[in-house]
């Protein structure tokens, strides 16, 4: 029945990478941000592809790039394709581009067997999702998905310049970013194939995996106040030193992430105050993200390792400030979805794991509209974001035939 | 014995050392360097005071204020007294002034007193101890010790001026650096009064103490290389943390400090890159700064922590770099001096308290050609090289009894 996959070309998907990874404001790496003239660039060849692939194309009212490949019979409700095309600085070639090239090629090759099938496709590919140049990410998913805020025409960029002028640099209208909300029952479904930015599928030997759940994250802020001191004169146990009892609170809290199953707790940024060498830290800052696939379990992680914290404080007579950043729940990749995806992967012989993902994705905002689902790419060493961002050949083969497998046996659901 | 202690007048010493505070490059707070006018003037009021206590008195080779009181026949070796009159930036006012207030107003008392002693007294308020302006410390003291290096005249301070010229512009010859140095058997002993720095009397109810030693003290500099990654995607078992491994040296760090007497061992500076909330830390550099009152103990201990930090590092699977920058001997108060010293602080009817003291003294610099003693004065909470620097007038008064009690029992050793 899916016949049509032998046509797919990894060798042209990773060519496509290479291609786009030239359109950057950074010579010798790549950084393309939301309506910048390399991302006019970058929606040119992709546009340019969507049509060679048989599709309709054209930017939306947002900036993204829009494709779509109509089904059996016109005007059907779509299976919505797609990942983001803008990048954070000095990034990889993979993050975002490997799924809307992977999602051409799949169109590319129902289109050259002749084959409709009964539902449209259309493949996005997101304008912003990084959020790099206005601090403000899915700008693209959230006009898709009606969710657009009005008030983040207002953000400006480093240099000042407003989100709604950079439109009109761009040739977009800023009063019209509502025409790219697709209407109720239009979107049966979203799929976003994506790199793991990861190292489990590697560790695991498997070159794909079907994503459980976008994560829930947490942040917060602590400061720890102690009393500095002079680093010779003040005895042991006459000491509140910030810092000791900071690095009690950084073991506590990878052990609060060592302790849960599919949970991650990091301290990523942490400032000692003064800094001298012979002075007794005085005060420390520092951030913890705590990650959890189940909100329940993030939540009393959470409110568990806050607690520790607390008591270490305490403990050490030090003062704590605990100050909550950032509380985003799990965006649940629909069952169904999982099921289908897993199926795909199955039918090329590859063992079925599942995983949640880390990272934030345009699923995110897209679940405002319909159900999602993901497949992941394994990717070397788990390195993203990063020049060293690398896939191979033969998993990118893999995992655009699994995509295709999927698309061609996708039965759509009731829309909600 | 001792009634000339009697006209010793605290509030005098506490109106100096406010006098002296006003001397300052910084509006609103205490900055004093070597060679600047701030300085000039200082020494104007010293020589003065010191003058008026009976002294000759005069600016030696290096800068620093000399004041001499002869003994009962003239020539005599002395007994040197002294503290520094430079202050580090947004300084105290007691941190070296008053050991050069305090040392001048017992020789008021003697002169007043018309009391003469088998051997002279010298005060001396050294110029530079703290390296505030030229990065090296103990140049005062080191030029009447006869260790000055003649390399120093090259080093600059921040404007790019040399020492030897900001000398010659002082009116200073940087030829005769030398002539600043006492000659062989001409310093009976070296004794200073200072404050504590620390906050051990001030626990104890003791208004002062008989300093031990001048501690020892190593400092090394860690980097620990882990491997940086997503904060949402790489999960706990296969991160190599650099910041969950350096708490872990840090809380080995304190243990250490707190695991043998008088040892102190502080991380003062610790900085995480890349530092990003959401961004494990991939690397991880931080300082050491460990000491003791027993050479042998400070070497034991530091063999034991590097030992140990390299260990959580291999079973971290981080690499670990242990770079030494610094390693100084103690410098022992002599046991002659220390008990001399503290029958001078029991003739006041206070308990004898020794304590050793972790913050370096020109002590350390006049040991090369004397035996040396310390008298410790209790402060605020243990604040210094603070603008909170506090003693009490009380504390003030008592202190400088005991030292002149010390000076009219004082029994010359054979020089060295």
């Amino acid at each position: 029945m899916n016949e049509f996959t032998r046509t797919i070309d990894a060798g042209r998907v990773m060519a496509r990478c290479d291609a786009l990874a030239t359109l950057s404001e950074l010579s010798g790496g790549l950084t393309r941000v939301y309506l910048s003239e390399e991302q006019r660039k970058a929606n040119e060849l992709v546009l340019g592809w969507m049509r060679e692939a048989g599709m309709q194309a054209g930017l939306d009212a947002i900036g993204n790039c829009a494709g779509r490949y109509e089904g059996d019979r016109p005007g059907l409700p779509c299976l919505m394709l797609g990942s983001h095309l803008d990048t954070v600085r000095d990034a990889g070639r993979y993050d975002g581009m490997l799924g809307v090239i992977t999602a051409i090629e799949c169109v590319h090759a129902l289109d050259k067997a002749g084959r409709r099938l009964p539902f449209a496709l259309e493949v996005i590919g997101f304008a912003d999702e990084e959020g790099v140049r206005f601090g403000t990410t899915f700008l693209g998913s959230r006009a898709i998905a009606g969710t657009f805020k009005p008030e983040a025409l207002d953000a400006t960029d480093k240099a000042g310049t407003r989100l709604s002028d950079a439109m009109r640099g761009f040739g977009l209208d800023p009063a019209r970013v509502g025409d790219a909300a697709r209407r109720r029952g239009a979107v049966h479904a979203y799929a976003e194939l994506h790199i793991e930015q990861g190292p489990v599928l590697e560790a695991a030997g498997l070159p794909v995996g079907v994503v459980t759940a976008i994560n829930g994250a947490t942040r917060y802020n602590f400061t720890i106040e102690g009393m500095a001191g002079h680093a010779g004169t003040v005895p042991m146990a006459l000491r509140r030193d910030a810092l000791a009892a900071a690095a009690e609170c950084v073991l506590a809290i990878e052990a609060c992430g060592k302790g849960g199953a599919d949970l991650v707790a990091t301290v990523g940024k942490l400032e000692v105050m003064p800094g001298a060498t012979n002075v007794i830290p005085g005060r420390v800052t520092f951030t913890l993200d705590l990650r959890s696939p189940r909100d329940a379990d993030r939540e009393k992680a959470v409110a568990a390792v806050v607690a520790e914290i607390k008591q270490v404080c305490e403990r050490r007579r030090v003062k704590v400030e605990a100050h909550k950043l950032h509380d985003e729940p799990v965006a649940v990749c629909a069952p169904w979805m999982q099921e289908a995806i897993g199926a795909a992967i199955a039918s090329e012989g590859v063992e079925v794991r599942r995983l949640p993902s880390g990272a934030g994705h345009d699923g995110m905002a897209m679940q405002a509209i319909a159900d999602i689902g993901m497949l992941f790419v394994r990717c070397k060493s788990g390195i993203s974001h990063n020049p060293a961002e690398a896939i191979s050949e033969a998993d990118a083969g893999l995992a655009t035939r699994v995509l295709a497998g999927f698309i061609g046996n996708f039965a759509p659901r009731a829309a909600r």
